[in-house]
């Protein structure tokens, strides 16, 4: 694939920094270790932007959005004409991710990339349609190679824009009625685990409609079957939206930005990164563990710790910004409290040598 | 006791209202439910309030501290003067807690409860020192009655002075070097938990240490026995930042304010009120759980769910600051998100029926 190429990934691992970070957060007036997996962030945080002092800089959402023709098949309660209406809720600061993203501080722009509508233009909706939905795939690939392809190049395209005016997070999400069909099917295909185990409600799915999504998702594998190459599954079973958001997410590694995961679709995304390329996993925060059952499963596969467990499945990535002023809380406590030195408390540690 | 006359806490139940408040929430653009937890959490600051449009008002953390002459059998590792020091820490906006006050937006009060040094006075600082710290519990009670008693309406008479302030959220924590040990023996008394099975390590205790501190605490409760009284057991076992806490949150409650709670010696001064009058339930939210093992144990007592779970056992109220932007984004969900009939986005659920 062209949207492959130049694809250098660097890993964060830096011993000495690691020792001068630790250090660092030791000296902070507090028992060693006692704000837990704040630590752990501020840690990673620093690994990625290589200093003691990291910054997080514009913090961005891109909600990607687009339409599946898979919902032919039932695997939704919700009609598709939803997605386009979300879109244009979102764009005008409504829905989950509209709020949040004012609340927190995230600038917000929606990409369109393959939603089943004309929209007009808006300063907030980045235009990457390649087509007006996936096809079905139960009937053949939802993308073909070139389509995903040009999807993952619009999804680092847009990330490259970001990290040129200054952004150094970002956080994913997603809209599009039917797509924890392809995100319960790249589960299945990444991480090796029976569709039945792993399918769930999605937006609202009865028992009977989960049994049907999960027998429309192993028709499909056994009629195209899995590929050696994580991008040709991508293409066969995904979405354009989970193609383009893998692809930000690569170049947003590639850039070392701070990368906010949202939640079930969205890690589908990363799981398709991840397998294409490990190293991706070092620049990602995982924002929460959705009430999706499968987003466990989809963690564990990973080795991801969520920040919240607030049983949220609602996606668009309300979770990453939710979680967002805890991920800022981390870098304050490394940047701005007070060390024992400065504020002339008793170093416990210090004496015992620790 | 004088400080719990008056103390008429109202449910917040309200059949009709909770209605409402789930209409509105589901009228959201979202599917059903699918804010999960923050979806309650909206739902109980209405009822709180009794209200739809819930507000949330000048957030205040009280960090109460206090002595204990209890770190003389050897239950902490850090010595005594370390929680004066940290109080003049947090005066100067030090400290996890100032850090995490001013990041999150809540105004901060250092209560000294019985801490054994002369401060000077600060306009952060509220003195309701009752005496430089508790008596060693191993050998009397550790409070008097009359203290506790003293303890609990200073609590009250704080609480209620930032009621008529206009404030009508307040997080707790606190700072006492030793206090974990207090905290244990209370979760034993009122949980019924054998002392073995909740010890931890607190601040840093070893697994030597733990041991001691568990004989300590055994031995304690064997001489003392367990009142049918919860404030006799407070009186006992408790500590005064622990007492004064209690009343707080007792008085909260009688404000119908917003109680936010924190960490592990937090919930020990909760389950105090708790036992006192169990209808304060109905006006906490339980901001994390520690990575001291015990506080999972007190969650279940009072069956709560903890909004974070991150290893943190810092204390301070640094859990509760931390917490409070998501308890603010389920309030703004309730205020500020579209409905469906606003942002003409189709409702499935409406259609269905649900």
């Amino acid at each position: 694939m062209n949207a492959l190429q130049n694809l250098n990934i660097e890993p964060v691992e830096n011993d000495e920094l690691r020792k001068l970070l630790q250090y660092n957060i030791n000296q902070k007036t507090k028992p060693v270790g006692s704000l837990g997996f704040l630590e752990n962030l501020a840690m990673q945080i620093g690994l990625i932007q290589q200093t003691t002092t990291p910054q997080l800089k514009s913090p961005t959402m891109l909600t990607v959005a687009a339409d599946h023709d898979i919902t032919a098949e039932g695997v939704s309660p919700a009609p598709a004409e939803v997605t386009w209406q979300q879109v244009k809720n979102f764009l005008n600061g409504g829905g989950g991710i509209g709020l949040f993203c004012r609340k927190y501080g995230l600038e917000l722009f929606v990409v369109d990339a393959g939603v089943n509508f004309d929209f007009e233009s808006h300063p907030r909706l980045i235009d990457k349609k390649i087509r007006k939905g996936t096809r079905n795939f139960l009937k053949e690939p939802a993308m073909t190679i070139q389509e995903c392809d040009r999807a993952i190049q619009n999804g680092r395209d847009v990330v490259a824009s970001l990290a040129e005016k200054g952004s150094n997070v970002v956080g994913f999400g997603e809209m599009g009625i039917g797509n924890s069909t392809p995100a319960t099917a790249l589960l299945s295909v990444y991480a090796g685990i029976p569709v039945e185990e792993c399918a769930g409600p999605g937006c609202g799915l009865d028992r009977e409609g989960i049994i049907n999504k999960a027998e429309v998702i192993k028709k499909a594998i056994e009629k195209h079957g899995i590929s050696d190459r994580p991008e040709e599954n991508l293409a066969t079973f995904g979405g354009l939206e989970i193609a383009t958001i893998a692809g930000g997410m690569l170049e947003a590694a590639r850039q070392r930005m701070v990368i906010l995961v949202d939640g079930f679709i969205t890690t589908s995304a990363f799981m398709a990164a991840y397998a294409i390329c490990p190293t991706v996993r070092d620049y990602a925060i995982f924002a929460h563990c959705s009430g999706e059952p499968g987003h466990k499963q989809m963690l564990e596969h990973v080795g991801a710790r969520a920040l919240l467990n607030l049983d949220m499945r609602l996606g668009e990535g309300t979770g990453a910004a939710l979680a967002y002023p805890i991920v800022e809380g981390s870098v304050a406590m490394l940047n701005q409290m007070t060390s024992f030195g400065e504020a002339k408390v008793y170093n416990v540690a210090d004496k015992l040598g620790q």
